[in-house]
């Protein structure tokens, strides 16, 4: 069967998952869908995807299915659980899990549908909705190195910088790594941006000399100029970060790591979460270390 | 006076102060220098700098004189003690400190100079020795805006980014920034490579997903494959790193800031000291954070 009709079942059409499900549809597979919410699915079941009634009900009609929901417990139900993906599959079916969840819940998974004689790869992305839309994101793929390659085309439809990263589990993983490093990158700018302020710097001008150096980042050249205009609007939400460091903190302890800095962000983005900004975008953590030291955002200068 | 012709004074020539004072001798500047060990100084003087014994003495031969000294105590002894730069200085002159050192040091060398007559500036840079060397630094320069405006072209023979931040000491503020952002990278990227190689992910396949996008920064792309290549020679030494660390550290609680991210980056550099790794380069933090959990580096997978 050629690539381009292979029949693709989905799990998932939020914000991200319609943008990528679409890019599927688009290339000519057919899709089958399911969601929580059948309302957020019917621009793709507008734009000819099929929908049914259950996850199972999905697997049943697909070869490869992709997964793309909230949290690793949602995850679960909607593979694991009784009406799910692994209770309707074919043998010889393909399941990936696109939601950023725990690897040892990927690692769970590619047993139990190995068992069922069907095959995981876990899979989950950066790039934010931006590059849902533009199918520009990163996926970092774990799972047998065979079954990724088999399903690349599906991933190219979707993604720009596409790598296998090992065994079950190790996508999510190579995630964990990228949110270790948004998370931490942001506190630092969070505190940079905050000094500024407080010592009276002109901050634009701070930026334009810091910027393009060794103390640049992709964060302070998108997000930084979002702050000083006051846009907390989300590119990615304070609520999902929490849940991936509360995943990463999590995995850090089970391979016997301290991790502080990690530690630390976490805790400022619960602070963030108790002030009622879990649905700002990330770049809200001004606001958490501002408040540690009494101040407003922006802080008037000290002297 | 054409600038080609301005009489430059130079103190401090290390790597960097070399290869600064070195761009402003091969424009036409006749310069004075001085540098507490004249064996330093010794390749600037063969290509036509002339020696004498004081900065005192320097400052009485020069328009412009520049300091790239060690610490904050060598830029007091330099500009104010009594065989110092203003003790020497003609009326009219300006002084122009690129050391990173202290804002509020910045503030009162621009008074006491003021009271004799006497311009002064802050003007440090980052950029590192590369950047010394090819004239690309990036300058941030604090103290009154006609004097930067004049010096310009001085300044542009050193660097590349070179931006007038404010009033005196705005420079170092500036300068702050900029450590407090490389500081905070450098242990998020410490800790997502500690993760990486502890739960034995292939660390090249995970900075192929994470380099590029939002995870991405310069500390990433360039020191993250020095770490993983067993390199820590430094661009950037530890001990000054600690010792910026410190001041940024004092300015914020003069500030009344209280900023958690720096004061643990701070401790685990003063920790990589303790380690006897002061001399190694910023990115050997991964042994500091290693060490605290018992951990060798590289570390073995946990699993």
């Amino acid at each position: 069967m050629e690539p381009e009709s292979t029949p693709i079942g989905w799990i998932g059409t939020g914000v991200m998952g319609s943008s990528m499900c679409g890019h599927l549809l688009a290339r000519g597979h057919p899709v089958t869908v399911y969601n929580r919410s059948r309302r957020r699915a019917e621009s793709l079941i507008a734009a000819g995807a099929r929908w049914v009634e259950s996850p199972a009900q999905v697997a049943a009609a697909s070869e490869v299915v992709f997964s793309m929901v909230g949290y690793p417990e949602d995850v679960r139900q909607v593979v694991l659980g009784d009406d799910g993906l692994l209770a309707g599959a074919r043998p010889g079916a393909v399941l990936v899990d696109m939601t950023t969840s725990q690897p040892s819940l990927a690692v769970e998974i590619a047993e139990r549908a190995a068992a069922h004689g069907v095959q995981a790869l876990d899979a989950p992305v950066s790039g934010g909705d931006i590059g849902a839309r533009n199918a520009t994101l990163s996926i970092m793929v774990g799972g047998p190195r065979e079954v990724f390659d088999a399903q690349y085309e599906l991933f190219e439809a979707m993604g720009q910088t596409i790598v296998w990263q090992g065994g079950p589990g190790a996508g999510q993983h190579a995630k964990m790594v990228n949110q270790i490093l948004v998370a931490g990158t942001m506190v630092a700018m969070s505190e940079a941006l905050l000094y500024a302020y407080r010592v009276g710097l002109d901050v634009t001008a701070v930026l334009a000399s810091v910027t393009s150096g060794a103390a640049g980042s992709w964060t302070l050249t998108n997000l930084a100029p979002r702050v000083v205009a006051g846009d907390f609007t989300p590119g990615f939400a304070v609520d999902h970060l929490v849940k991936d460091l509360g995943i990463a903190l999590e995995e850090a302890r089970r391979a016997r790591l301290a991790l502080p800095g990690l530690a630390l962000a976490n805790q400022l983005y619960v602070a963030l979460q108790a002030q009622r900004r879990g649905r700002d975008g990330t770049q809200a953590l001004v606001y958490a270390l501002a408040s540690l030291s009494g101040l407003d955002w922006p802080p008037s200068p000290s002297y």
